[in-house]
């Protein structure tokens, strides 16, 4: 399924006369075609829209103008991401129909860049747990993950090199591992949330799915950015995340293999993985407890998840509760009992993590950990999202690297995570283990 | 009461070698021996800790060091702020003896500045409503307002020329106004606030206290600071208060007079007060509404301090409850109460109430209103606070002007208001307010 040119190579292609736009997107409409009934990755797709657009770029590009840095890539939006040219639904039947009067700040981030919105990506009801209509690539009866699960299955299945996800606990970690794909969340308040879907204002972060690292890499970097409209964004520079990835780190890294939470969430198949990899990579990795105060993670992560999500949808689901599940109605009611000071010890907790998680990374570049229990499981869940939660939580970079091959020939993803604000240095560490196992591996 | 030299005359007596600074430092605790039975304006004194600055900085002079800004002037600073060379008691016989074993931010600013740490002035139990012992310079059978009370009367009764105070409400501003002083709460995020009592992150800030507008400017630049232990603060230039306090508002400033409660939470003469100095200023002023969620601003308020006051004062009074007064008791049993959505809330309240105070302040330079109800009223309480609530819950930077006099003789202060982020502005309207009252009144 990898055998699709990379963004980068699309790119090339498009920069020496080899291919235009328009024969780009219809590549992508022809696998799209072909694939989505089975697969049903899509919300929204308008054929006459992206190929106006990549006719546009064409055009500009036949001008001269049009060298922004993806000029030219299609791009799947999931779809609580606000889009002014295409419906946002936010994968619940309340909002059938809806369309933003704006777009996200990422998108017009995407726009500028010269992207092609190829369309909106399907996504679980409200981004939460409850299932959307998404099929695994690797297995049309197992979930491709979620809450992003039309990106992740879109970009594993060559319909498009790119695609924008959200993760509030671990979605986009999860289905990239689930998918075969590489799937980067950055540090919190990185790239700007203005005109997505609000669940939890603490939690929200916006990710991106691509076919390998430098693909991530250069789509991440378009959407860094400060937006005074979104309080966790800061006027900083943009991390050079393309760079990272194609020098890798020029030492070797010392790496840390931690489980949070224990190894007896995790399948026998990914505890093996981890454990040959990190025999592998022999004293560059160092098994290490995480700081104690991870062990309230989940509950912290559980008590502001479902108190913001009732504060944000209470109302929703009292005038319009036969339209919502009843699993997040539960979370929503499950929220609405959370007081305060419950609220603010759990905030004091995250506050707390970031702290000691600081302290422990001082002499470590990156964390190894699964990115999900193990193989995708049938399509009545989304999978668990618990080997992303503490890190959601502490707001640090994650990325997904598919590394693994689970019982049944379905990827495994290994996680590597970094500190707040070490997402250059995520990139060099993912590009070196990439090269060192690569290196290591017999020739074919 | 305001016969003595300003901060700003001692530093020009010290600069030109008419006076050192233990002779300053002596003649402030020669006031203080006479008068402090009276006031009980002190916490914390240390007459020799207060001399040994002294000669150290005279020292200093001599060998040509100590330029700091505030070199050799003596401040008072209120006792929930952490000093590593004087007791900090919070006001609450649970501290009784309590030692901080670090400055902080703000009393290492002051240090580098070349200040003189004078004492600690009285506050109310942990800076909330329970009077202290201080009584009001004016009318000892009178409070000096609170939370701040001690560093009010201390630089109203002459025996100090700078005070540091903090307001969660109205306990800069209020104070100041039964005192018949300058008081100056900055733009929330500021003034650092690491190793200050911590009631309610979301609405305590760092304020001061001084003789006139110069000072206070002179003071509060010496504070602004960046911390990265204090969320609310930012990197950003220092504003240049003694600047706009020395120059004025270069052009006739357009102000608005709202009243933010209505007025009958005023007394007779505050009202007549405000409207005679309207009429005074003619066209200069515009009697406008405040935004209509401004109506929501005292509950909002009061969900946000109860519940933030639950939060850390939980604990204790659960511990300690018979040394806790039983109104401190019964507010923080209120936050108990408070659900997380309810907190979420009024979160949102204040953050529209930002947005829409920033629209409405447009084409104002800045908002007249009362500083406090009316005269200082007995000892029983500290008076009322409502008329700082919503400007403290909106951040904005506030200004109390000792112009009114009541019908007991006693003083009565006049508000100015400018958005969040225009304190030199607000420097500069005040300082056109003094001037242009100043030219209309009959020389003396």
């Amino acid at each position: 399924m990898t055998a699709e040119p990379t963004a980068r190579e699309l790119r090339r292609a498009l920069d020496e006369g080899r291919a235009s736009v328009r024969e780009i997107v219809e590549t992508c409409l022809a696998r799209i075609e072909a694939d989505e009934p089975r697969l049903r990755a899509w919300a929204h797709l308008d054929r006459d829209y992206a190929l106006a657009q990549a006719d546009a770029l064409d055009q500009a590009r036949r001008a001269g103008r049009a060298f922004g840095r993806l000029t030219g890539l299609p791009v799947g939006v999931k779809d609580v991401v606000d889009t002014a040219d295409l419906p946002t639904e936010y994968g619940s039947p309340v909002f059938v129909g809806r369309r933003p009067a704006r777009d996200a700040w990422l998108v017009g981030a995407l726009k500028a860049a010269g992207a092609v919105i190829l369309g909106k990506t399907a996504t679980t009801e409200f981004a939460a747990f409850s299932p959307g209509p998404t099929r695994n690539p690797f297995d049309p009866e197992r979930t491709p993950g979620g809450s992003s699960s039309g990106s992740a299955a879109a970009v594993a299945a060559g319909m498009v090199p790119l695609a924008i996800g959200t993760q509030t606990n671990g979605s986009v970690i999860r289905p990239a591992s689930f998918c075969g794909i590489v799937g980067y969340k950055p540090t919190y308040g990185l790239i700007p949330r203005s005109g997505v879907l609000e669940q939890s204002p603490t939690l929200d972060h916006v990710g991106v799915f691509a076919r390998d690292l430098g693909d991530a890499a250069l789509l991440a970097e378009a959407l860094v950015g400060f937006d005074p409209q979104d309080g966790a964004t800061r006027p900083q520079a943009v991390p050079r995340l393309s760079r990272a990835a194609e020098e890798g780190m020029p030492v070797r890294p010392r790496l840390a293999h931690v489980w949070v939470p224990g190894p007896d969430r995790a399948e026998p198949a990914m505890r093996e993985a981890i454990a040959e990899l990190c025999d592998a990579l022999g004293d560059a990795v160092v098994a290490l407890e995480a700081p104690p105060v991870f062990a309230h993670a989940l509950a912290a992560h559980r008590t502001i998840w479902t108190a913001e999500l009732a504060f944000r949808f209470g109302r929703l689901v009292r005038e319009r509760g036969e339209l919502v599940s009843e699993g997040f109605k539960e979370a929503v009611r499950e929220g609405e009992r959370v007081s305060a000071v419950d609220y603010q010890r759990a905030l004091a907790v995250r506050a707390r993590m970031r702290e000691e998680f600081s302290a422990f990374m001082h002499e470590i570049d990156a964390v190894l950990a699964p990115a999900a229990p193990g193989e995708a499981p049938g399509l009545e869940s989304t999978g668990d999202p618990v080997f992303s939660t503490a890190w959601t939580l502490v707001g640090a970079p994650a990325l997904t690297l598919p590394l693994f091959t689970g019982p049944s020939g379905l990827p495994m993803g290994l996680q590597l995570v970094a500190e707040p604000g070490d997402d250059e240095r995520l990139f060099r560490v993912a590009a070196w283990l990439e090269r060192t196992l690569a290196a290591s591996e017999p020739a074919s």
